[in-house]
Parts: structure tokens; C-alpha cells; sequence
């Protein structure tokens, strides 16, 4: 799979080296230094490169959004794919666009978007040709290469996504295997309205609690 | 431990009689029937009862809220405890409120409370003498048993709770880990803003999944 991230902070560096490892062609983008992105795709030791979000957009047939909910239109505009762009939006026809940033304000302290919409929906609406596929926004950057390399114990920590489109949904679950999580299907988009506060939950018990903030979840079933 | 229950349906009939045999004195309340009041509490093969909201309020010092939220208002009416009762709302002074009331729409479709407030909020400003908790509203009811025979394995799942008053939530805590669940501490009240979303992401796996409704979760701390 050919990966564009654009983002390549604290989640899109990280997810792009774990997608790398696991063999996948990874070009990151969008980091405040072109300095960064290449020694991400340097240390990734795997088939990584640094670049533009245009050439992550025209290069890579999934891409990953992990950018601040304020830089969102930045990106898609640097990407040439905003409604606003010179070029069409057509640049995302069918791509898949797996997004983890999650709406927040400009302090990361509560969802500007909650309840009747949510972060995964309302970015739907602005990249309408593209399957968005709402995943890796529900734990904490801190436990993902730890759950990475425990990817070979029989019990895998959970990651809910949640999508409209079957295929890009299957291309998700792929690299949520990948991460060394079990992908936890669940359902449509708009179940984003319950996943982004949930990713606050898991924030809030990462951050606030006494354990550090390597965190991940699991659900199990138990017969009654 | 005396608690009385405020909505004797699925949820709190189930936990009534899971707090009955954990050796607690439990009062069950406020269901369409007299007759499925005493049958739960001669079911519940412990020191239970059946008994009126009135009498649940008076007698016991920890309450358990399990009605639709629809029916929050008539409950403590009944109970002589909303601002509107003769009676006065000190009835509840220093009580302990724990409520697994999510404020659904009569359809049970959506939260008619989410995002800038939640249930647990909401209550808490109707009846602001008591010490409210929110604890028990993010697992289906069909895991309760399940979860309760199974309280002497080694790793048992989580159960989320808050509130802003620390001897209430530590009431709370001891009431999950009689349940069988291993209580984690989500913080003050208005972390309900996140654990009610949750709670429906929760019953979305458990009612739309493949798996069943026997659904219970467990937070897990990995090393990077």
C-alpha cells in the first residue's frame, strides 16, 4: 500500500514509521520543518520519503489526516484538494482518507464539534469524493509503539473505526492489524459522534490518571 | 450498605439483585407493578424489599437512579425530592446518587443532553443537595450477571465512573467492585460529557455487533 501522511506530528510520524515497518510505501508530509519529515522517513527504516501533501495526495491511494482540527483546511488547501483549491477536488476521487484528528479547540480542551455532528462527518462533507474512514484518534500517541511491538501476543488491544464506505473500511482494519491493534468495527460515520468523545475519555484517563499515558482498551465478551 | 433503587427495570432490578447478595440491604422502587417489585426482591435471595420511591429515599443512604430519563422528573416527584415536591429536597442532603440514567430521546435514538452538558449534569443541578455519580450507564445490562459470577477470575473488565464529591465516588467504587467490575476513575461530573457518548458506543458494539450484547470493556497500560 502506497500511505500519504499528512501530518507527520506526534500521531502521523508515528503511525507513518509503525506503517513503513510493516512494509507499506509511507510519503510523509506537512510538518513545520522539511528538516523533520526527513529524518521521519530516515528513521522509519523502511520505504518512507518525505514530501509535499500534493505529492502525498496525487502519489498515495490512502492517506492518513492527522493534522490539528485548525489546520485542516491548510492542509487540503496545500494538498490542492479543498473546495477552495485551484485545482479539483476530483485530486481525492475514491481515495481513501483515514482521519484521527479529532475537532478540538485551539487550547485541546473540549470538541468544537460534538453531539449532532462530529470531526469524521464534517470533514465528509468537505472532501466529498473521498471514503473517510474516522480511526487512531481513540488512544494516545504513547502507547502506539508499545502496542507495535507487543503485535505478536495473542491479545491485542482494541481500535474502533467507523466509516461509510465497505472497501476504504477494509483498507483501515488492514492497517489497524498492521499496528498491532484488533480493528473493532463500529458502523457507520456518524457513530463519530460517540467515538471522538470517547477518544476524550481515553485522553482524559491517559493524561489526568496515575498510570502514564501508554493506554490502550479492549472489549470483551462475557456470557451471562 | 443500604441502597435503595429508583427504577427497577432491566438495569436496576439486575444491579438491585447483584447488590442484594453482595450482602447489601436493598429497597427496590418505582416499576409499572407492585407485584414485579416484590418478586425481584424475593428473587434477589438477600436482604431485599419492595418499598416506594418515598421509602427508598428515606431509609436508604445511597441511591441508585435506573430510570428512562424521560421519567427522571416523576421519579423524584414521587420520591419527594424534586424542587417541585411538598416535601423539601433536603430529603437528599449528603445522600449519594449513583445514576446510570443516559439522557436518551423517548425514541432511545439519540442524547437529548451531549457536548456542552450531560444527564449526570443535568441531575446534579435538579437535586443539588445530593452527592451525584455517574457509574454503571456504559455496559449493557445483558454482562451484569455475567460479569458478577465471573468476579473471582484474575483480570476483571472496567467500569467508568465520576463525580465532583470523592467519599460518594469512593461509595460508588466499592459498589462496582462488589458487581465484579474493576472501578476507574474518570474524574469530576462533567467527564459524563464523555462517558455517556460512550455509553453509546458501547451498546452500539454490543446491539448492532456480531457478537452479542454481553459486552464489557478494560482499560490496559503498555510500555513504549
Amino acid at each position: 500500500m502506497r500511505i500519504g501522511i499528512l501530518g507527520s506530528g506526534l500521531m502521523g510520524g508515528k503511525l507513518g514509521t509503525i506503517f513503513a515497518r510493516s512494509g507499506h510505501e509511507v510519503i510523509f508530509s506537512y510538518s513545520r520543518s522539511e528538516q523533520k519529515l526527513k529524518k521521519l522517513a530516515k528513521d522509519a527504516h523502511g520505504n518512507a520519503r518525505a514530501g509535499t501533501p500534493r505529492e502525498a495526495v496525487q502519489e498515495a491511494d490512502t492517506l492518513l489526516l492527522a493534522v490539528h482540527w485548525s489546520r485542516i483546511d491548510d492542509v487540503l488547501d496545500r494538498a490542492g484538494v479543498s473546495a477552495s483549491a485551484e485545482a479539483s477536488a476530483d485530486g481525492l476521487s475514491a481515495k481513501v482518507v483515514i482521519t484521527c484528528s479529532l475537532p478540538m479547540n485551539d487550547d485541546n480542551t473540549e470538541l468544537v464539534v460534538a453531539h449532532t455532528s462530529s470531526g469524521a462527518e464534517e470533514l465528509a462533507m468537505m472532501i466529498p469524493k473521498a471514503n473517510v474512514v474516522s480511526a487512531f484518534n481513540t488512544v494516545p500517541s504513547e502507547v502506539l509503539f508499545g502496542v507495535y511491538e507487543s503485535r505478536n501476543k495473542a491479545r491485542r488491544p482494541a481500535l474502533i473505526y467507523c466509516g461509510d464506505n465497505e472497501i476504504a473500511k477494509s483498507v483501515a482494519a488492514e492497517l489497524i492489524r498492521d499496528a498491532g491493534f484488533d480493528p473493532v468495527d463500529a458502523g457507520p460515520l456518524r457513530i463519530a459522534r460517540y467515538t471522538e468523545p470517547f477518544a476524550l475519555l481515553v485522553a482524559q484517563l491517559a493524561y489526568e490518571g496515575k498510570s502514564g499515558p501508554e493506554l490502550a482498551y479492549r472489549f470483551e465478551h462475557l456470557k451471562g
